[in-house]
């Protein structure tokens, strides 16, 4: 192998890959094209840093440049920004942005990891001064800088919140401990829609009592104001606002692959097979831009996480590194804080999809204590867990809560990996003390019940 | 079917078993004899009745008597005790306490459930005032007023603990936090022994640190004192004392069992097969006094836990209803707060037990954050995970630390009841923000280190 292994992107799916080459198989070169500064950032930690939680933008950096050149003997280029591929040449074009240069790149094997974009909805008033999308470092510098200067003036005094998504919620959080008066508007019934209506409703309460105002079944169709941002227009009306964060989903960053004539899949993610690879031969995608199996379905699926991003560079890594390995199935496993609320959620909740999948759905909702019932400071924990009529097998649960939520899910999770049917789930081992845990775990209990409405029909 | 089930013993299992007869098969008679006052009460809660963070001993009770036998149906008879087994006649001899009447009660099926017992070592002086074991609700009550009446009376100052087990440390946070000098007496190495070293270790530097004295590798001789205890005497010297607690294992109650022919194991616990039913036929055990299947080894263990207990009457109680159900197998999945931290535990972790049961055990121990590096209040969580050089299957893992530690265990355990790899736990999709966990879970962290090590070897 003359040529290197090509990257394009450097953040979680690209970094992961070359770390893994160069340590697996040191003598194989590796070049990572990142068109922008940062690299390997936790795009997660950006509302934490908007809440001030976090002191600098630089603070979310996992490893930085310098790390991955001097230590990591990886040939990191920032600011250089991949134009085209030729697929038949084994080459890609880069251009070099501030230097106005452009050059050809030979490669024998090439990640594409290019990440996925916020979308912009054809709102009017976009451009506007004080409206922001979160979908990069920079970008997260900017909300910071224009909430604290806004806070400082007096300025800012309403935020609107356009999307209840992860982002969005994490950015409601963020604003209202800030001191703003915060308004999400949601264009379906409920807010956080991949969590499932039964945990959404828990998290719409919380978010009332903390202050915000939900605009539900709301569709937005633009800003007003001269300059700056005043006011958000819905179709029921205009509310005042001085700042706009439009967080309405990702979008998968396909564009170069596509140019390249490597493929998409159902999704509009880049299609891979199991160990990552494209449809063209020594091309492979990892992140936030490819599709992954989903281990419930085994269908493809396109869940940009960090996780999935992160463990599909890592294996990729090793299969150029010389040892080949699956990237894996993802179970879309997430978790979320919101104000006191942790919110979780795995594998199949909404029963259109399953239905879709093949499955016949059933699910019951408990709540359960998140300690034995006699010891202080129980919180409920709300489970809603799903299996398949036919087959018993389990297929996802979301959980929600004031404690013992964000790793509970996990059980769950795993137990999606192994197949498990919801029997089998019933008589797990799970670990149980007074200060932790019911003596049935609340998800023994979900089991339970669920096993019950299963045999029942 | 013209006799009762009857059931011997009104805790975890015995009232589990009960409560699903009734509700499966409400026409079935079920008879319970229990020989104390106390039914379905959580022993695990006693310690934190002593620490005052709980007002009454009958806030422990999960169910009460008068709902066992008014909502429920159950014929629970407290003060009744089963002396006698006939399992040719199918008869059980009970004697009533307080009332000297005896009698003859026929059974259909039986199930015993006489729990456990605390282990009274040979010491010398057991009898004074002032030494405990804490074994039963009644004398959870007894530690409780003498620790109340020698703090206000300043007689008690010193407690000495023996026995580094879980009561024991449980025992050892309570009565310091009542202000009391604390000293733990262990005649192993280490505390926790069935947690393994590197977890004990970690435990014994935050006790220390809370001003508890650690008497590690030390055998206890006995107690001095003249009607109450005044000190404890050991091999190396003498250590004042107003306050003993025997802390050093409980043993499975056997006896009834054993003389009328149902056989033990090798743990010395009543053996079963997988539906909980002795050599006899129609003799069932479930609870402290009976064995359960391993599921890492597939041999019989004896792990007396509150889960187990509750999980296999539960089981046993749809057997007895018409529907036969395996008690199902355990990992022997365990959790603890000491002080500040929680300490976990499922599966084997102790090399020579894994030797034993014909693995060649590997482990690796981790060190990792509880949340993302950059987010406040991150605590460090060490894993010890053990694996197979030969299968790469996982056989266990141990967890120390200030968060995120108690169900974290429950990945590992539904792993372990899955029978996963190594390899396949690294590939978990677990659940990642930024206020619960780094991105790579420190599960998945500890399974890629012990991934590395298997593959290197």
């Amino acid at each position: 192998m003359s040529d290197p292994v090509v990257i394009v992107g450097g953040d979680a799916a690209g970094m992961s890959a070359a770390s893994k080459v160069k340590r697996d198989a040191p003598e194989r070169e590796v070049v990572v094209f990142e068109k922008g500064e940062w690299v390997s950032y936790g795009a997660c930690g950006m509302p934490y840093y908007v809440k001030g939680d976090i002191e600098s933008l630089e603070d979310l950096v996992a490893v930085d440049a310098e790390t991955f050149r001097e230590e990591r003997d990886v040939d990191l280029r920032t600011r250089h920004e991949v134009t085209a591929v030729d697929t038949e040449a084994e080459t890609v074009t880069v251009t070099v942005h501030g230097e106005d240069r452009t050059f050809e790149q030979p490669y024998d094997d090439l990640l594409v990891a290019t990440g996925a974009h916020a979308i912009e909805p054809p709102f009017e008033g976009l451009a506007l001064s004080g409206v922001f999308t979160l979908h990069s470092m920079d970008s997260a510098g900017d909300v910071r800088s224009y909430v604290d200067e806004g806070i400082d003036t007096g300025r800012v005094q309403s935020a609107a919140i356009i999307g209840g998504g992860y982002i969005g919620i994490e950015m409601a959080e963020a604003l209202a401990e800030r001191g703003l008066d915060v308004h999400v508007f949601e264009m379906l019934p409920h807010i956080l829609q991949p969590f499932g209506a039964e945990a959404a409703e828990v998290v719409e309460d919380h978010l009332r009592e903390q202050g915000v105002e939900l605009h539900l079944d709301t569709a937005v169709e633009g800003f007003q104001g001269t300059g700056h941002v005043t006011a958000i227009q819905c179709e029921d009306g205009t509310h005042d606002c001085q700042l706009a964060i439009v967080g309405v989903g990702v979008a998968p960053n396909t564009d170069l692959a596509e140019r390249a004539g490597i493929e998409t899949g159902e999704t509009g993610a880049i299609a891979t097979d199991a160990y990552g690879e494209t449809n063209v031969r020594d091309v492979y995608a990892a992140g936030d831009c490819a599709e992954a199996e989903n281990v419930v379905t085994g269908e493809p699926d396109h869940v940009p996480l960090a996780l999935t991003a992160n463990r599909a560079g890592r294996a990729i890594g090793q299969t150029l590194a010389g040892d080949p390995t699956p990237t894996g199935p993802i179970a879309g496993t997430a978790v979320l804080k919101a104000f006191d609320l942790e919110v979780a959620r795995t594998g199949l909740i909404d029963a259109e999809r399953a239905a879709e999948a093949g499955f016949d759905p059933a699910s019951v909702t408990i709540t359960a204590g998140s300690r034995a019932h006699y010891y202080p400071g129980s919180e409920d924990i709300q489970i809603t867990l799903v299996g398949d009529r036919e087959t018993g097998r389990l297929l996802g649960a979301s959980m929600v809560g004031r404690e013992g939520v964000a790793k509970r899910i996990d059980t769950v999770a795993t137990a999606l990996h192994a197949g498990m049917t919801v029997e089998e789930v019933e008589y797990l081992d799970l670990a149980y003390a007074p200060p932790f845990s019911p003596t049935w775990d609340p998800v023994l209990t979900a089991a339970k019940v669920l096993g019950g409405t299963l045999e029942a029909e």
